[in-house]
């Protein structure tokens, strides 16, 4: 052997923070058998359609030792997973991890952490670790591959022409924050608003928020790539295109000052982009007002194809780049 | 953009061999959404239980590419997890698969690759691409989560003192394979048994057969970090002991002369290993044979702990390793 850990002695670190053991037979809500047997057993809700939903972080692609914790990558690889299931407005259910550990003597600690952090945001969703995979790699990653249920699962493909665009949540600060922590902003780290560190370190899937909207949005997207190329897909989906009013998105001023681009294109947002009947607008919109999810009405679908943005009520446009490319 | 093939290029070279693009919206029996949306949505059976299993494939750690086609690595990252499918009497139906993209000229022609591999068996099983992720990493990986339907999933932990050890396929030829492969062997590759180099490079998932045994057998694992090992996973699962012949071992004369260590503790074997009351021995074995699946009865299982290896009537010590650990 010649690693610092053995397989056993991590998996164990890992479930520990589930409440979990490799005797463990059942660990939760229709789950029969977890991650102490071969396969993970469910039991699906009767009538209900089944949402999945894939994920991964990768060191030094996704995350860097030197800004992130444990516990931040462990929280972000899940709750990438669960924005994309609040988006098609899937109750959380169960999810699998696939584990690739780069061995070192500090393996143990970063697992433990790692899983510390996702299971505390699992915890809140109601979404139960049942299975997973760990792996020896050259890099740490994480993969999450996520199940939920949905009685009508909103797609990217049900917009049409006169629909509003619906915000939830905010567009850019993830992208300052990552700016913040490379030190490549104009500001230093200690002058950074928190806010943006935290909502690139531990961005909140707007899980409960994709929910309650229901049927009052009919097509939907998260914005992980960037708000551009995550609304550019809803248009090609649903064959239509998109007018977005620059002055009304809502921008942090910290933002504002570095730049539009972050809010248009910076990805990482996990927040949340509806088309809605405009009958279904001003319901929508105090519907999440109630339960205190940011909405704000941005733009409408229109005939034909592509994005256009205005700003003071004239074209503006496109940035060079709309989103991120995985493999850029 | 650093690298020579964006996304969404290669998302379409992975799944043309699928017969699937990014407008597909549905995949396949079951399927609501495929991999053209965020999320995947499929329809599962109505009383039947859901089966999950993740597996990872990770270059320089499972596979090297001086001796592994792509479409090998595709074929072999979904045996994996058909395998623990088969050995839980699942049916598989649908899975999602993350792909860790090292990029270069050739990732293109990888990418196609893999798929090709992964679908060809994909399809021989029925078993539908309805979702996945694509990242740049340092090295190639595959991950894939396989979703299997199941009346009365098999566990590990259905053993009983008196039940047979009824192992399905061959053990030890995988692993011959490799170290044929690897040049570390006595004899030289080209004078390595074809069969074992293809047992190391095209795994076959005993689908049929662990459908075949439905509930004659009582317990099951799948040979994949070592006979031993997943032997004792049965053992520690169902709390009792194991006794097995190394006489009834069924051994390739190859594997036999390279060593009884290769078929105890070599891995990646893709076998099954079934507990079966003594009652229901000669019909699973009959049943087998009719679809020409080799089994045969190996030992049994025993009141206590842990596993004795018997030859020539006499107990034997265990080799010092009994399996893989991940992280070794």
């Amino acid at each position: 052997m010649h690693s610092q850990v053995d397989e056993l002695r991590l998996i164990d670190a890992f479930l520990a923070p589930f409440g979990l053991s490799r005797d463990a037979r059942a660990a939760g809500p229709g789950v029969l058998s977890g991650p102490g047997d071969d396969c993970a057993v469910v039991r699906p809700s009767a009538g209900r359609k089944l949402v999945l939903k894939v994920d991964e972080l990768v060191e030094r692609v996704h995350f860097d030792w030197r800004w992130f914790q444990p516990a931040d990558v462990g929280h972000k690889a899940l709750a990438a997973a669960l924005s994309d299931l609040a988006a098609a407005a899937a109750t959380p259910r169960w999810f699998l991890c696939a584990l690739g550990v780069r061995p070192g003597p500090d393996a143990l600690r970063i697992a433990r952490g790692m899983a510390g952090g996702m299971a505390a945001l699992a915890r809140r969703h109601g979404c139960v670790l049942v299975g997973g995979n760990v792996t020896r790699a050259g890099a740490w990653s994480v993969s999450v591959s996520a199940l939920g249920e949905a009685t009508r699962p909103r797609g990217r493909g049900g917009a049409r022409p006169g629909d509003g665009i619906v915000l939830l949540g905010e567009l850019g600060k993830a992208a300052l924050g990552l700016r913040l922590l490379r030190g490549a902003g104009k500001r230093p780290v200690s002058r950074a608003p928190p806010a943006a560190i935290r909502a690139q370190l531990r961005p909140e899937p707007l899980v409960e928020a994709g929910l309650a909207a229901g049927s009052l949005a009919s097509a939907a997207v998260d914005v992980s790539d960037g708000f551009l190329r995550d609304l550019g897909h809803v248009c090609a989906a649903s064959r239509c295109g998109a007018e977005v009013d620059l002055d009304l998105l809502p921008l942090d001023p910290a933002v504002r000052s570095a730049g539009v681009e972050l809010a248009l294109s910076g990805g990482e947002d996990y927040a949340l982009v509806f088309a809605v009947r405009p009958r279904n607008v001003a319901p929508l919109l105090s519907r999440l007002r109630r339960i205190r999810t940011p909405a704000t009405l941005v733009g409408r679908f229109v005939p034909g194809r592509g994005i256009r943005l205005l700003e003071g009520g004239k074209p503006r446009p496109l940035p060079k780049r709309l989103g991120w490319d995985h493999l850029a």
